[in-house]
């Protein structure tokens, strides 16, 4: 089974389980000349890992991750950049009781359908663990995005059927990260949180979802029809474990609106272009790219490791049984899932950066058509 | 700008314009010994073509297929199958105007940003005429997939604001084909067809989607996470032009469901092997499918072409223009839009079906692990 | 079985068997703004097909190539350019006694192991009909590189044991289209030429190999390690039918140099660049491109096709048979194998001046970073 | 820049320079089942590491793997092997001389030029280093080939002028390992560590040539034209840093050969199946495997590392530069290459096993077209 790689020319392969020795991420096509140490990654892990608030797990992993290749005097030299975020903190004990006996609703049997086996620690490779590998190549795409004038922020807009107000933009910037939920309108974040607390007492959880947001992403990126920019935005989202649902622009309710609601007529920008009146489409026309705001949402269902009595079946003993998932559990999924979408839309942007020329898939300071590119002078890190 | 090919073992490359010579497909990576031949695919294409009620399009294609490689004596050969699809009724004058003033909401602009150009004829590559290539190589992986009692079904679920009741999956197999809304509850339909009508008559265009379901999928497909059975399903339906929306099992709703609602326990079926007791996951666990009805749906947005007036701007002379697009356009896109979601479905399941060894992926009668594999006897078609 | 794809951002795709409808090819990933048309293509068409000396075969095929999508205007608009060569002359009468009965040394038998059935006529998928796709495919490309500076050259070095004498690129150039061996040294050419008309006469055929070049070329091409310049080289000349060695540089040769011998020292060009001093590594060093001129060779086996009596088996009935395969056969390849080398050139050349971000991929017109790329005037055709 | 991954359902994806803190390899693809431990591994990274004798480099490297994913109680689980190689011994204040001036013939300035920087410790990404991650790989795909009956062994057949005699597969599998220089004749392997001897203290270095073979491959493994099986043993070879020359039967010399000379009538074997008399055409036709021994050889040129004196240019002072490249190299690379050429064609040869149907790509023992499929009992690791 593949299925570890993500991307054409920036692309990220990965490996890792659960209660593995390590998780590991490659990023090859990643252009030398970037500015690159461990702790621009490690920024971005922390703001994933377990153990943060009384809201998310309490495993203890400190996600410190290790850079192996790739890089030269603290700058990318273009060749591939392997990193390792070791597991310290796995108590695989637990989940004996599981071995034959699939937790329900978690990827148990199907593993053990397809392979005849599984990694039973923990969810093995189908746990959400594989996601700090992501956040890990993200933190690169994001770097590479930001020096090119684009940002990428996500929130958290609704946990069960509490629902964030109207946020701005600057709403999404300033105050997402101001609180445990990681929803940028205050009192909504305040609800959800006593939510999700009511739900953890309950030995239960709860669903909810993402809101998304992509700014200064260039016109012209996508590649209709099989790569188009939804496309890979919906093989991005639904790689997320648990996500049960993507949309953008006018998403679902598109169903309801009629084309001449919908529509958006044309005017001129400030450089004399095209460009839409409105933004009803997300962004996206034709499957590429216009230059405006890309928006849209996907949805996480609740996590399926609840503490309440629920009903097995082992199929060695050919008996039924009855399980209590015990351990250390989020009671709801998107606060964590916000610097995954993040990453995954940044890695997502920078690779169909580098198919549609606007940086030069072997160094950041390169153009095209130059053929004599500069090398480097006698501090390699130096691009200057 | 790649984008044109869509599988990993059963690979669909494609090509053509709304308003090019030919549309073509080739499909590589198909079996050998499939019972093949033109009107096998020409069936498939006939449910899907323009020119069918007063509610379609009535651009008149006779979407006459030929197979050009691949076979031998009617049966597939496991080399790459080639076919075109000419296109006779284009008419592109109607589209001088548009040269240089993208019509409102189009890929027109989109397209002459990223390319500096486009075959601005129709939709040129934007257009839903691409799909015409999909269905004929869908209509390939459907024969593989039926001979292996795989069914995928799909039907308009809603348009515009209103739905259709609940339907069985013998209501779909039954009903949908009898009405031009492609519609299973036959009372919804006739309400679907009169809102498409009105709005046709007032020169605008609705939205709605489409639901659809896979049985009798084996357990174990999927290669989570970038390539799990969810991520292709996202990359298959956000690749159909117009497609604002993709969810699967409880989809957007999940968000307010509680883990001990929507998880599943464990039962043993007929085989004493363990099955969820429900399906609220739609089919899918971890990414991986667990053998049970794959089910969900997508939404399409308003077609984009409505007589109405609209306005645009004319990037040569820098000014507004204002612009009737007239024509021959659907007001409604899912009813010509079901075909093409069996067949992105079919093309999909198909494929894993390969990737996850239960298909020979050189040979429909081939065993894994038949060192003396049969060759052919005297006549080359017949695998006996 | 795929295989039939080439190029990670410059792709073909192709299909066809020697007996089949018509061969076909598609083209994704070139660049807009490419001038276009059946000509350009049915020149380089011209210079490989058969029929056209006593010494290639009788074959009658016009080769006729249409194009069916991927251009507006004679420019190419960035979209997938579908191309289809039809089979007008094939005989498949003569091929009926080998269905069960291999033909000594063709692909006849592990195809039909492979399938469990074949494209019996000619050598179905494994004929070198299909270059005729190649040739298709590099015409497209060998635009877009001589537009870039880029030449590349190939002629017959040898044939049995008769060997060209030391040409230089000029020869090249202006020597080797002048006769039918397609030899930049005329003498040698003249008693290749005997060679080969003896054998045919013998009703036997013989090896040979071709040289080849590439002046140009940009520095920094290649992505080590597996698909560094000479990877893809290997590639694209294993893929040729009949051919048993490549080789680069020194080639062959090298294992008998030492490293003092071979070692290229440094000197400044005129640019005050760095540059090897000599080029004994073939203009490539590290698997990357120095910038020098890329040079090699490859060998061909002698067709297997031969009027001489050879003995097989047949499966169906068991039993021994002497068989004679007459029919329209070349006594040797290479001649018409020297545009089929250039043409793998040229697709690999310039699918990695793509990776390289030497060509913007979107468009030949764009620069790197030019993030309001201009789009196009009245005429779309025109990129000014 | 990609090119780090090898393989289409069997995948290889690697990273690591020279003097990077490690090197490491992701095997994704790898079915479930196999037994598998770190010293498995081991085994085969033992073979290839440098410190061995006089006659190679002297670094000492442990080359100790660790497997961080991908297994369970013993056996892989389908899941993604991640392993990581740590460099303990890397010099590289030996290498500031070459920072801008680059050392002749080696990877220095094509890197640099391609990138703008580059990893300037030993050779960086262009460094044989890397190899340590393909025979790291290389070994897993041996167990499985192995299990399958599959054999593959190389040897020295030259080294300089001097060569093997005949040598037998008996002699390749007894011999090879006897002697530093992997020649299965031991008089020739004895005059061959004579001369590299020589060549040493010269303080030069020397070419030479690995011959390869492989047993018990099935007959059908190949995916014509782009990835038939010579394309894929092209593309493997030329992988390797340093190789110049890559054939594969007749090879080279088939330019000298008629076709009735090298034609192979049929006959039946003992199962009543064509074979060819004959394997001149080293067990491939038509691109695909015959079930015979497929076999061929490729060519090293000598080590570019050498103390002799040289001359480079430095471009930052834009002076000469006369240089002497100390340190610790080998005078001849084949020796060293032999693990690493098997390797490559263990990886290549399962993965074709994969893509056949030989293999089912999830689980060693699984059959195709088994819907239910066994899933693990007790302990995981146990497939029974």
């Amino acid at each position: 089974m593949n299925g570890n790689r993500f991307g054409r020319l920036f692309q990220v392969t990965t490996y890792g389980e659960s209660h593995g020795e390590a998780m590991g991420v490659t990023v090859s096509g990643c252009p030398a000349g970037l500015e690159l140490d461990e702790d621009d990654i490690q920024a971005e892990l922390d703001r994933r890992k377990p153990g943060q608030s009384m809201i998310t797990t309490s495993r203890g992993e400190p996600d410190a991750v290790k850079i192996n290749s790739g890089t030269q005097d603290g700058y990318t030299t273009g060749t591939p950049i392997g990193m390792v975020i070791e597991n310290k903190d796995a108590q695989s004990g637990k989940y004996e009781p599981y071995v034959t006996a699939p937790r329900p609703s978690h990827g148990d049997f199907t593993y053990s359908a397809k392979f005849g086996t599984r990694n039973w620690g923990g969810g093995g490779r189908s746990s959400a663990r594989e996601t700090v590998n992501w956040v890990a190549a993200g933190a690169i795409a994001k770097q590479i995005n930001e020096a090119h004038g684009i940002e990428v922020k996500a929130h958290v807009n609704q946990i069960g059927d509490v629902k964030a107000g109207d946020v701005t933009w600057e709403d999404m910037l300033e105050h997402t990260e101001d609180n445990e939920i990681r929803c940028a309108d205050p009192e909504a974040a305040e609800e959800m949180r006593d939510l999700a607390d009511k739900y953890q007492q309950e030995g239960d959880s709860i669903g909810g979802s993402i809101y998304f947001e992509a700014r200064g992403v260039p016109r012209g990126l996508g590649s209709p029809r099989f790569d188009s920019f939804p496309s890979r935005l919906g093989q991005a989202m639904f790689s997320v474990p648990a996500c049960t649902h993507v949309e953008f622009g006018l998403g679902k309710e598109a169903r309801e609106w009629t084309g001449s609601d919908r529509n958006e007529d044309w005017a001129f920008d400030d450089n004399g272009d095209p460009v839409p009146k409105g933004n009803k489409h997300g962004g996206l026309q034709g499957g590429i790219t216009t230059g405006q705001p890309i928006w849209g949402e996907a949805t996480w269902h609740a996590p399926t490791s609840i503490p309440k009595k629920q009903e097995t079946v082992d199929w060695e003993t050919g008996e039924s049984k009855e399980i209590q998932v015990v351990g250390r559990h989020d009671p709801v999924l998107p606060p964590r899932g916000v610097p995954v979408v993040e990453a995954m839309l940044n890695l997502l942007i920078v690779d169909f950066m580098l198919l549609s020329g606007q940086i030069n898939p072997d160094r950041l300071d390169g153009d095209v058509g130059e053929y004599d590119t500069d090398y480097h002078p006698r501090s390699p890190g130096n691009m200057d």
